[in-house]
């Protein structure tokens, strides 16, 4: 079954070739981005582009005039034509051995009873060569680790690799996502908007996620089901093997107006959705940002074994910030065992007092190995599962937080360690350097909070 | 009255002579921090490093070995050392004719009795010579727009100017609130890490921001008060000639703790806090990222006159985002007048419906005047006080939106227009040119979203 899913979307996601057709060297147009983009990469397989127009190349790569004059069997058609145009081409692809398509154009179920009809047409045509469909009506698909970028957007191919796979029915919202991934500075694996959902749905895309052994974390963002029960049974499935997070919008009155026409989905009530994704053991977040920071500390192995956080701090803001949401969600911090504060009282400033949270002033700015011999001392205490270090960056004018050695005794008592690095998201670079050396950092302590909010919320999940 | 506030703290604000007591060539110490944060700014007025083991100079500018040996009458006297040589500087300081004091050292009010009594004593001092301090325990001051940095950050030079005032207890949270403002392009004018609050109350830089002509808007993050009613009188005098923000945490148990701990204040109950700042007419947020986007419509004019918006899209996701978060909190989208409604529809690709939210699909991508062609059209409906755009950033590689023809439309309605441009806050140029024309311009929709609520209930409360 495993192997199944990832053989039938092989040619969507890996595909040995790929057809452009609608490529163009006229940059005002769509197809010229499609070309680009596909080319981006680095793509090692075949690329053909696909004109009626076109010279001798495309963007200095061979041309051809149309789909009958292509080899037979090339994996992937990248659609970035009118949709007047989508049928027929679909069909040539059809019957030249095409496996699998993305279409960008609208005009199809999101436009009302005529569309509906031609995207029902669309998937017959398609489904008769065992064509699978991303679209129409989407942005495409992304693999970033085989450097397939099946989109309009170039940009993409700058995203840093790494585990974490996204499917969003609209392609802004995935771009979104992809966004806050990036400012995180957390690695994709797959991206999917997969629109108007003609053969592939929501469900077959989370299925093979949770097979893609280069898929660590899936993410969803909803605006609406079809056929829910079948999504929630595979969803569930899935969220056995990976976590799942969940962003669903769409809930109010103009926003399910929006969703209605765009892809075609009816919004149902915020009510239903969240108790069923609950349910199905889905972790459900309230924006594209703390979607990225969740992902971020799943695909660090960040999920404590749980609710105990052990904190500390030079500066008492940030902590507050951070304590406030986490007890509103459950989070504990739980006092020093009294050996463990006497012997953490042993080392602080005179006035600091060994406590959860532990707040050692200015001195360990400038010293901050207090950091370490406070976690290494807290770490013991059974109920702690966690350590979390608030830290006012320099920003290469002062000192920088000792990421490495934090992580070394995070590691030696199997604990996850946490840093709220503060410093502008434009400034990420000492942020990335604490995730390399094994710290789960974010800019923000309302990041933090959050993080550690839903973080508790997995921990039930799996013990319940 | 205004001038008189202005005059009792332009010591403190605009120095024009700064001594830095515990200047040093040691890097380690942070006497070196505070006077490489006085001098990374150009300051024009005279400096005067004091340190009784000082040769002939400190980081090149003549030292001094005491107090005494200053001249008579400096402005501001900072000081960055140990809490147990505070109160014989700040003495001799008050001797010399010192106006103002920032006192970084944490121990006083903030640990307990002893503290306490320390505390009252410095007060005790600083009064009799009429010197203002700002601390204990704080991170101190910053005047962009002069020049001064009496903090130990001189990173904070690098901050861009603008007419955006932030005072925080806490330095930590200030700095947080300063990085958000700097993620969203926003200029600052004063920044107050006010600290212990020896003898400088929130109220006191409250009412002197509301004065001070290089303010606009005031940012507040309050995690207790001491006199509340004296607090709230005057911020409601001040919220009454600029728009005051407040965020405020420290309502939950161990979150309550750290804020005793730290600055000496007993952080009350939420709703007691929450209710009384609605009655003065401050405006509450719930993170340092919702402050400074508020900050920055407040700060660019944006407050629409009523709750109708017009959003329109050539990516459905994120309206749903904006429209979903905007109409839980009141914001309206109204239809489009039918005359409106059909001139929009003549020039909208043929599937697109002419309504609100208006979704032009990937034509409006790479046709971007259908963007402003709507907004021009929906902008004279009365109904509708402000426009929104969405547009996903080309990064580069594709299209870009058209910002200042954007703002022209605005201006030309007398109505707020705002963007939202999806795309990673580390890839900020295109906002902040669309900032530059007149656009207020977010990164991603929840940013958007939230601002139109702040913004709705602030036109709420002035129309009240």
């Amino acid at each position: 079954m495993g192997s199944e899913v990832l053989e039938k979307f092989r040619p969507l996601f890996q595909p040995r070739s790929i057809a452009v057709i609608g490529a163009t060297d006229n940059p005002f147009k769509l197809g010229y981005h499609a070309l680009a983009a596909v080319t981006s990469t680095g793509y090692a397989g075949e690329v053909y582009p696909v004109n009626p127009h076109a010279e001798a190349t495309i963007q200095g790569i061979k041309a051809y005039r149309s789909i009958t004059e292509l080899p037979h069997g090339i994996d992937l058609y990248v659609y970035a034509v009118p949709e007047v145009q989508v049928l027929s081409s679909v069909r040539e692809a059809v019957e030249r051995g095409g496996r699998a398509g993305v279409i960008f154009a609208g005009g199809f179920r999101e436009t009302g009873e005529e569309g509906r009809r031609l995207q029902e047409e669309l998937v017959r045509i398609a489904d008769s060569g065992g064509m699978k469909l991303i679209g129409p009506n989407c942005i495409g698909v992304l693999n970033a680790k085989d450097g397939v970028n099946a989109t309009f957007a170039s940009p993409l191919a700058w995203f840093p690799k790494g585990d974490v796979s996204v499917v969003s029915q609209s392609g802004g919202m995935g771009n979104c996502i992809l966004n806050e991934l990036m400012d995180e500075r957390v690695g994709i694996a797959k991206f999917v908007s997969i629109g108007n959902r003609a053969n592939v749905e929501f469900a077959d895309m989370v299925e093979y996620l949770a097979e893609d052994p280069d898929t660590a974390v899936i993410c969803l963002f909803i605006e609406g089901l079809d056929r829910g029960d079948d999504f929630l049974r595979r969803a569930r499935e899935a969220a056995r093997k990976k976590p799942v997070i969940v962003y669903n919008r769409g809930f109010t009155e103009s926003s399910s107006r929006t969703a209605l026409s765009h892809t075609g989905s009816v919004a149902s009530s915020e009510a239903v959705y969240r108790g069923a994704f609950a349910q199905a053991g889905l972790l459900q977040v309230e924006s594209a940002s703390e979607m990225a920071c969740l992902a971020k500390a799943l695909s660090m192995g960040g999920v404590p074994r749980g609710s105990g956080v052990f904190i500390s701090t030079h500066t008492a803001g940030p902590v507050i910030a951070i304590t406030d949401i986490c007890e509103r969600g459950g989070v504990r911090f739980p006092p020093l065992r009294p050996d463990i504060a006497r012997a953490i009282q042993e080392f602080i400033p005179r006035h600091a007092l060994a406590d959860n949270p532990l707040d050692m002033f200015a001195f360990a700015w400038t010293d901050n190995s207090l950091y370490l011999r406070a976690a290494d001392l807290a770490l013991r205490q059974e109920d702690i599962h966690c350590a979390v270090a608030v830290f006012v960056t320099g920003a290469g004018a002062g000192p920088t937080f000792p990421a490495r050695e934090y992580a070394e005794i995070g590691k030696k008592h199997g604990k996850p360690v946490f840093l709220c690095l503060v410093a502008p998201a434009i400034l990420s670079q000492e942020m990335e350097d604490a995730q390399k050396a094994g710290v789960i950092a974010y800019n923000t302590p309302e990041k933090v909070g959050r993080a550690l909010v839903n973080l508790k919320r997995l921990s039930g999940l799996r013990n319940s």
